[in-house]
């Protein structure tokens, strides 16, 4: 049974095709830079065969028609009824849904529901899969939403202090994002602890470009940094994540910035690269080495708000059974983990030097041995937790 | 030795005249409604005696010429030249002031130079103190800051994710406020621990119409919740506290509102005000009593974002000796104090039931023995405070 996950950018469409019964990935490729002049894809095969080339595609019919004929091509898909299903990223799921859910035109509709809180993601999400209903209409198709695994938060812990109204009227709320990833670490994690997952507590970092916590209570998200969109929360890359709201107001009454600007300049020019001018985590540890201030500043305190959001879920959940590092940072930034879990002793929190240097992928435990909390270096895998949330979707029984 | 304690707004001038000699306080009164029709002034004396007049204020000038003829009418001060000195309240030092200042033009000056940061106080404080120099030239005159406090904290905690030149040039920055509450609950605490307060770590919530809460590490603030204003952090009577900063692009692209009407509901229209349509935590109680499920919001809410904050605060010191209630809600809501210090057993939080409904004034311990970390209530008392430093101030050899 093969599955394909497409994510679809405004410029770009990521896809990974999954032969589910062995979870290999027999291709994963993106396709770049649809709509402009220097458009390209780049693909690579299970044998790690990579392959790059400049092409011409003008829109997301053209990229989807473009990975069809590149699936054919490379021979990982011959007849297209091999197909069992797409599963499509969905960044903003709002409230209604907990769960991925098979695609009709109600699904459809719902997701267009809520572009007013993801204008950014969720049109070219649902571009996405109104084009590859078009070209593979008999295929089933699931959305697999990023805010979905956030659905089980309480109310004092998912409304901002906003009038009512604004909730009520406007779904003003905290939502969440990354579900798909702190969902699979959250279940990888509590099987290397041997413990049923609804049994387990975890604070997950997923720490990438974007980057986000959780805590999660038996098996269920109850709070998570990022909110009604993905710029609240930890620093990052380029996004600022918490500020005092008030610094819209100095912008723009001191500064006259428009209100797209100042949205650019939170989301774009903030965070690690507003800092330092960088926000490659690898270049700021470079620069850091060679003694630049605003590097060492950049990651003091990128560290700095990880700890404050470790302690402020460990008073969310009471007892913790494991820190879960992963995403581009949390699996690869040693420096980083160690900076995190120092003087956590009082949180039971103590990590071996030695192994934190070196965690063995996909899972690796870098505590101490007498360590209250374990602590966890997981890589992360969004695509395959889509195939199979969308393989799991296929198989309920569905009216 | 007598000192007048003066905390100018833009409508109202507050004040306390304090005997120093065994800190007692003389006379303290409020003028309101400064400009307005029905202005109006009262005060108490310190037999209790409280006196409500209507009258006609035009300006902060017949303000503080009212207030003078108010003490020597009482007989509270029947020479001027018994002032020792006044100190007054401003609310933004900005990153000048890390301690009381003595005014003179350049501390004016100085003052006036941060009002971009604080422009609905700073103003008017500035105006108290213009006019007390007019009506009172030859008494020196101190400026104590709420920020001052704050000025502690390290540059990973007080600078935002956002780009360099917002803080280089433009001094956008954490600077925390209520820091003359924070600094005086601190002194009694560490007095009642019997520990001199530079070997003292505590965490202390002043809860009140805003509230803020600090980490205090060997007595030095070193993180605060309040930001570059007091929008930030807790959720509080009418401000909305930590948000996403996404939220303001969506109020004003959604629902078109103006940066104003944003301005205005995040700081008077949200808070617990915002959920359940009262900013007064007693009146919130007889709600929530009824079975208000709003008012069951508002305080599940104020209470877990108070617990979050302890967590994260945790994290960053390390060892907590004591955590601190005050602010007339710190102070009087036994539910409140009890709500944020359940399941906290983790932090080594323990209270006993029966000493938190009923703590002694002004300072009591409400933990049980056994209780890892000591928990009081302290009431507050901010204009002490300011006499206090305003006396050091004057002992201080000035160049
Ligand atoms: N060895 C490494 N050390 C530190 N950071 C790393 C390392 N490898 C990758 N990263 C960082 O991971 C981040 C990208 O994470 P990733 O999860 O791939 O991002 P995305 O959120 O776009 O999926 C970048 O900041 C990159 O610098
Ligand atoms: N007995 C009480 N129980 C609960 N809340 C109380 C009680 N007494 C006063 N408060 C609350 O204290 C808040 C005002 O605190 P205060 O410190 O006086 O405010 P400010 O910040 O204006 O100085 C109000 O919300 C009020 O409801």
């Amino acid at each position: 049974m093969k599955i394909l996950v497409l994510n679809a950018g405004s410029s770009s469409v990521k896809y990974s095709l999954f032969d589910m019964s062995d979870r290999s990935v027999l291709i994963a490729g993106i396709i770049e830079r649809i709509g402009e002049d220097a458009a390209s894809q780049s693909y690579s095969l299970a044998n790690n065969d990579r392959t790059r080339d400049e092409i011409s595609c003008r829109n997301h019919q053209q990229a989807l028609q473009l990975l069809f004929e590149t699936l054919a091509a490379c021979r990982v898909l011959n007849d297209r009824r091999e197909l069992a299903c797409i599963g499509h990223r969905v960044v903003h799921g709002g409230e209604h849904f907990r769960e991925p859910a098979l695609i009709d035109t109600q699904v459809m509709r719902h997701i267009a529901e809520v572009i007013p809180l993801a204008p950014l993601h969720n049109p070219a999400n649902l571009l996405g899969i109104e084009e590859a209903i078009r070209q593979m209409g008999e295929t089933p198709q699931v959305a697999v939403f990023d805010t979905a695994f956030h659905q089980t938060l309480p109310d004092y812990a998912y409304r901002y202090a906003l009038p009512e109204r604004l909730y009520e009227e406007h779904g003003v709320r905290r939502y969440g994002f990354h579900g798909t990833s702190h969902r699979y670490v959250a279940e990888q994690a509590a099987q290397y602890l041997g413990k049923p997952l609804p049994e387990t507590n975890l604070i997950t970092l997923h720490l990438g470009n974007g980057a986000s916590v959780t805590a999660i209570q038996n098996g269920r998200s109850i709070d998570t940094s990022m909110g009604m969109t993905p710029l609240e929360g930890l620093m990052m890359g380029s996004r600022c994540g918490d500020i005092d709201p008030a610094i819209h107001f100095y912008l723009s009454r001191t500064l006259n910035l428009s209100n797209e600007a100042i949205e650019a300049l939170l989301n774009k020019e903030s965070g690690c690269k507003g800092i330092c001018g960088e926000n490659d985590m690898r270049a700021i540890h470079r620069m850091s080495e060679t003694g630049d201030d605003l590097a060492r500043l950049a990651l003091a305190m990128y560290a700095y708000r990880i700890k404050k959001y470790i302690g402020a879920y460990f008073a969310v959940l009471g007892r913790v059974d494991a820190l879960v590092f992963t995403g581009g940072i949390g699996e690869n930034d040693a420096w980083l983990r160690e900076q995190v879990c120092l003087d956590m002793t009082l949180f039971g929190i103590a990590i071996d030097q030695e192994k934190n240097r070196k965690p063995v992928r996909p899972c690796d435990n870098i505590s101490q041995p007498n360590s209250g909390v374990t602590v966890l270096v997981i890589a992360t895998d969004e695509e395959l937790e889509i195939a199979i949330q969308a393989m799991q979707c296929l198989e309920q029984p569905h009216p």
